[in-house]
């Protein structure tokens, strides 16, 4: 792991780093937020999943996480959204060419269509390697409590990596999540590409797919802007909400009024998820 | 005036705007946040000055300001830091060969000197053609009631601009300020650039000589981080501090163990800014 920068916040320490992953076969950069504390103490862990077009800077800069990750004693972790390189996409899809796929759109998910199956296995990077190498360099997180959030795109990694694991989570939020990608432009797009036209295989990288089909969290929490212009057409809040009440699986589900997709909407709610989680993580929520 | 966007943000209104601007002769950008507010009533006005490279856009992503202005009902007021525009620096300083002087640089003089003099003169932007326009555009500002503060070469501005108003700031405050532009090699360049060689026409853009030839202001806070790099051979706050004690004008100087120049350092402490100014505002400080 190599260091790209620390900067002393909210009397905390906030890290850039980038390591060679043995899952993408690239070089990949996350930031980490270290909030104050005692030496030889541990903090819990909450892990934000970003969206289209996002590296780990969008929400390292604009997230206003800080000063609650602070009060609340959290260590707070950002990871890319794709694999990055020069010549990681394939042939078809030039980088930067669209903005849904390849390059900034890792979908968290293990590709298995070439030619994104080379580099593409952000679900494994997230589940299994950046975990790994969170444990063994930063001594003071606690593993065994950790929480994960996200937004767009990463909402919807949230959600799923979330269900899917839900011994390692303790508690499941998201802002203006992509629900089920199933069901909208961006996810069927990817999911097509990445995964094939089996569409029995993108049912485990689906929320709502996954809740129909037993899997369960002890609690989410879901934020959604009213004046979301991708409401309607790709997130489908209501989707989420209409599968949870089917299946009897709690979550709380707040529509916005007046707020957008952009992090003006998710920096003014940031501090309450992070209280949220660290009632959860702490095991002191009503 | 024209609306570039606005977004809902902790309840109120984060706008960015454009006009033409009578001091400059250049479209001048900058940015407002409204918080909430009920319908007639008038909230008080921080400005914040921004430093050199910044524009208006830095502060507003970056700050961290907009949660502590809605909880204590303060409009939040980010100018740029010159004109900008594709012809309007000297043929001897082309455009972004220089990030100490010309554009993002304005050092928030009134140039005398060629080729600056032709637009160059932030002071006079800041201090009557802005507060104008947003008199005339935002009604639900209360222009009795201002503060001011700024980062750098924007804390400088805040300074000397404070310093040299006391009618219409009632506390001014500083993040890591340029404290006497004489005094330093970035001072030195710009103002013998914009002002010309005789040093006593510099004297009214130096916070310590303003302080030194009898300006006084209320209240005035300062942080500064013991790890920026420009501490020493730029910012020097002890000079400052020592005008200050010299002249019995009091004023709360801080200095931060760790924190370095950046916004990480910026937004640790913009809270507690905007609390004091509030606390000034309001009447209520101790």
């Amino acid at each position: 792991m190599k260091t790209i920068s620390t900067n002393t916040s909210h009397g905390g320490v906030q890290g850039v780093y980038s390591h060679v992953s043995t899952c993408t076969h690239t070089e990949m950069t996350f930031s980490v937020f270290v909030p104050p504390h005692k030496k030889g103490e541990t903090l819990p862990v909450l892990w934000y999943l970003s969206g289209l077009t996002c590296t780990h800077a969008n929400v390292t800069e604009k997230g206003e996480y800080r000063k609650a990750c602070a009060e609340q004693g959290i260590i707070f972790i950002a990871p890319d959204t794709s694999p990055r390189g020069p010549d990681i996409n394939g042939e078809d899809v030039p980088n930067d060419e669209a903005y849904d796929m390849g390059q900034g759109a890792g979908f968290y998910v293990n590709a298995s269509q070439a030619p994104w199956d080379k580099h593409f296995h952000m679900r494994d990077y997230i589940e299994t390697e950046l975990p790994a190498l969170i444990t063994a360099n930063f001594p003071m997180a606690d593993m065994s409590c950790q929480a994960i959030t996200g937004h767009s795109m990463g909402g919807h990694g949230a959600l799923t990596i979330g269900l899917r694991n839900p011994d390692r989570f303790k508690s499941i939020s998201a802002f203006s999540p992509i629900v089920s990608p199933i069901n909208c432009p961006w996810g069927e797009k990817a999911l097509g590409g990445y995964l094939g036209d089996n569409r029995a295989a993108w049912a485990e990288y689906d929320a709502c797919a996954l809740i129909e089909s037993g899997a369960r969290a002890a609690h989410i929490l879901i934020d959604q802007g009213m004046a979301d212009n991708f409401l309607d057409g790709q997130l489908k809040t209501h989707l989420f909400e209409q599968a949870c009440a089917a299946a009897g699986q709690a979550a709380t589900i707040r529509l916005q009024d007046g707020y957008d997709h952009s992090y003006y909407f998710i920096s003014s709610f940031m501090a309450e998820h992070i209280a949220w989680h660290g009632a959860h993580l702490k095991g002191s929520a009503v």
